[in-house]
């Protein structure tokens, strides 16, 4: 074993059959093999490793100076400006974010796949491209993008987070062709929960930790993207999200993180079948990633492609974004303290409280209307949507999982507790569902047109990243599923410390409520970043971006 | 009986049990009761009708001169431009219309409700309202509109076209409130399929005639609009459409029909509990009316009023239609012969060449480029949508209907027929059925583009107005329900003439297309109007609206 490169490990995965490990040890080890020893962590590193293990990339001797520059100092903006301008080849840009992302890998398990060798053959061709052409292929030209493992990209395989799943991709989906047409570079995909459907990503290649408290959850399901390019091992990543799968996860670990309305980018293949869950709760895909500019970029490349032109299923959008001009009038933002169903912790709280003084400051008063803004039915919508992602009981995917000898994960367990009892729903129970879903989303469209604002800024989930295998309340993203509004979790100054405490005068809002505040009391969350959560209406995704790029100025966000 | 109006009936429908036919007994007499004896056509126009009612309304002495004129010379923009200007009053104008409605229903069954009185008394408060404000209420002050009958209005009562669905509407929907607030007035509901999902409009108020030709049918299932529409009963109207329930009645009518992208107009409160159809096929609601600027009037109205703000289901689209500039390059028109599936009857394969021919002038060949265009898996994609209609295998409607003693009248069993076997479906079967409806919808669309088109143009229906209960084939319109396309039917000069022959070269494309030339055989279609469809990309309802802009003139269009 000497010759394989360990990974960080601060809470195995459950183990499965003999049979089941054998196949997993072998798709580890094929894994392990493309990797050369010379990128391997040195022992000290892993062997008792600190619970924050974000400067450890920088500092482990295997980048050097202008490896550490090009994976630090740029966003894929900067990155695809230096490489068009010929400061640097996308070779060196891309062997830098491979080395970066193995070292990630090592230290939190955020990879699925790597191959920097395949990589550095197209990033060869890309070099030559703009040097015959004396121009870059397209606005990605050269930057390297990681892609969640369930999302194909033609030579390597995807998944769904567990065995039976595992297919070879012969050829990119869409989104990918997208990509590499403009340019993108594609070295490595990243871990997911076994499931997809729930936010510990812990699949069969293992558990993802949080750079900066490896005793905290990255979060999911695009959870190794996330740990990724916190540690800077990518400049940008494709995630999805249909309960807060890319949300979260960017909030765990404090980058950014945009989920659309659906059906503006194109998901064609993503999923070899299509979930169940989708007959009432559309997914997203969206992009995470260091800046407000490189959703920008993201959205752009792909939009400008017309994707909808080969997939009718897709709104056709033209992205205008953080430059869509404002209102004539003053941005009315809603501000939620909380959702009236669970109290977020403490360092949630005061994220929102930053934020807030910073809205209110009356130097931005021309600019910016502050409210309060209480999100209608959290709890409603909790309770519902939980129903709704399992109108087949969950019990195809459980059988799928099982089949291998692949043991069941807690929370792969969890979400299909209350689940199972009603098992497979008929086609009138589903369209009976959906009714509820929609005089659901009315009575959430009455109540924010009551209140009257533009755009909302809240928490992007209960707290900071959970302690492993318990990220139970997706409440605060998945309330944006349940009514399909965009929405972008932002990085704040605000990191948890040890110690902080509920207010004196804390009344639980609910059940949940409680056992969140239990969570709360059972962990050390230090270190862990907090993000916001900024939403507007249904397709008013470009007036996001716009709120967001006036929002850039009075929070002090990147880019 | 002597006090009631009689209604034409060309052939009766089936009779029911002695207490289902008491109950529809009093609800005839009920509406009857509402009219006014002085309008009810003398029995010589009823004992022995004409083929060809259309001349009857004007002839008949019910109506004066002035009121005439008004039903006659206008458009919806027509009428309401006159009320603003002060050439007539709200209450002239609806009285006008109120009395031909009737006229209509008594010569075609096109009406399920009538309430002049109600109707009066609205166009009175908007005659006061403008003499007030100096201004009218909206785009639509004064203008009278007729509503499909499962559509709710406040005051009246909605249906399925079936006894046991009949309830009464306290509060207008959606669609209708904002009608209303645009100075809309209701003076009518109109008739519709039993079950709403087949092209004949044979309630349980009665079958609906074709104005030009009573043995044929008005289509469906907004066939009570289109035949009042035609008899110039009403300027405007509201239909839906699921397989061609806008298009094909008013094809059958020869007046214009628009199918909207699904989501684009409020249906919220359309049905009082949602179709499993929709599972697999969304709906649209649309105009129908005389004049493309009348298309423009009703979308305007209804889109500038933002109902995505209490609808978020809706996408926000923001309507420019026959004003959206054309692209910089020539229109690319694809013109369609036939479907590869049934190939159209002769008055249709006229229509065709006729407008192949005007389009094909050289005249215009810097405004447009005609090719040929063969849509993608029509028989497929007939074969896929009657199985997606049916997710719950049609039982729960069929219990519905026959629960009161209603007779099951034959298209409504023929929907079935193919259906009932497999059932109930399961979610997950709901589930793969929406992953073969995508998969059809991305292989189309690739075909498109293969093709290179902007709209295409072609049948919309396979032939004229069908002989009564034989619209057995809406392949033409079907077909953009399943890819969800936007498409307008519009009126060409031809009508069918008695004895037309098929092509001596005929050789069948299917057993549907042999059926097809059976039916065309077995009747006499003489008078019956021949409209086109024109169809753009989804969500290129603007697009749509441009090109038909550009045809208004090459085919000399109405406005």
């Amino acid at each position: 074993m000497a010759q394989e490169a360990p990974t960080n490990v601060s809470k195995p995965i459950p183990v499965g059959t003999a049979s089941f490990e054998e196949k997993r040890a072998a798709l580890l080890k094929a894994f392990d093999r493309k990797v050369p020893p010379e990128y391997h962590l040195r022992a000290e590193f892993l062997e008792d490793p600190p619970s924050d293990v974000s400067t450890i990339p920088a500092n482990c001797g295997i980048l050097n100076e202008e490896e550490i520059k090009i994976t630090e100092e740029y966003d894929a903006v900067g990155l695809a400006k230096e490489i068009a301008e010929g400061k640097y080849k996308a070779v060196e840009v891309v062997t830098a974010f491979s080395k970066r992302a193995i070292i990630a890998h090592q230290l939190t398990g955020c990879l699925t796949q790597w191959f920097m060798v395949e990589a550095l053959e197209q990033a060869k061709q890309l070099d030559i491209y703009l040097e015959k052409n004396k121009r870059p292929m397209g606005r990605l030209h050269g930057v390297p993008v990681s892609i969640k493992d369930h999302i194909p990209v033609a030579g390597t395989s995807s998944s769904l987070g567990y065995l039976s799943t595992i297919v070879e991709d012969e050829s990119d989906c869409q989104m990918v062709q997208i990509l590499r047409g403009a340019g993108a570079v594609f070295y490595c995909k990243t871990n997911q929960p076994q499931s997809l459907m729930h936010l510990e990503s812990d699949s069969l290649w293992g558990r993802v930790l949080n750079p900066f408290n490896i005793n905290l959850s990255a979060g999911g399901s695009t959870g190794g993207e996330a740990a990724l390019i916190a540690l800077m091992g990518s400049p940008l990543g494709v995630g999805t999200d249909i309960g807060g799968s890319i949300r979260c996860p960017a909030a765990f670990c404090g980058i950014y993180g945009y989920k659309p309305t659906s059906h503006i980018l194109p998901m064609r293949g993503f999923l070899p079948t299509p979930v169940a869950a989708e007959l009432n709760i559309p997914a997203s895909t969206g992009p995470m990633c260091r800046s407000i500019r490189d959703i920008d970029l993201f959205m752009t490349t792909i939009l400008e492609a017309k994707p909808y032109l080969l997939d009718p299923n897709l709104v056709p959008i033209s992205w205008t974004g953080s430059r869509t001009p404002p209102n004539s009038h003053r941005l009315k933002i809603g501000v939620i303290s909380n959702d009236g169903f669970i109290q977020p912790q403490p360092p949630v709280a005061k994220a929102i409280s930053w934020a807030r003084k910073l809205l209110s400051d009356p130097v931005h008063a021309s600019q910016v209307e502050v409210k309060e803004f209480k999100p209608f039915g959290a709890a409603d919508a909790w309770s519902k949507i939980r129903r709704m992602y399992w109108p087949d009981g969950g019990d195809l995917s459980k059988k799928a999982i099982v089949s291998t000898g692949e043991p069941l994960h807690s929370l792969t367990e969890w979400i299909w507790e209350e689940q199972q009892e009603s098992g497979m729903q008929t086609a009138q129970a589903v369209n009976l569902l959906r009714k509820e879903r929609d005089d659901f989303r009315h009575k959430f469209a009455k109540s924010w047109e009551e209140q009257d604002v533009d755009v909302v800024i809240g928490p992007a989930f209960v707290g900071p990243a959970s302690a492993h295998d318990t990220a139970f309340y997706w409440t605060y993203t998945s309330l944006y599923n349940m009514v399909d509004y965009p929405g972008v979790v932002i990085p704040t100054p605000i990191r948890a410390i040890s110690g902080e405490q509920y207010d004196q005068g804390y009344t639980p809002l609910s059940d949940a409520c409680q056992d969140v505040k239990k969570l709360w009391g059972k962990s050390d969350f230090k270190g862990a970043p907090i993000n916001l959560q900024l939403v507007a209406r249904r397709y008013h995704d470009n007036e996001l971006l716009s709120a967001l790029s006036l929002l850039k100025n009075i929070l002090g966000l990147a880019y």
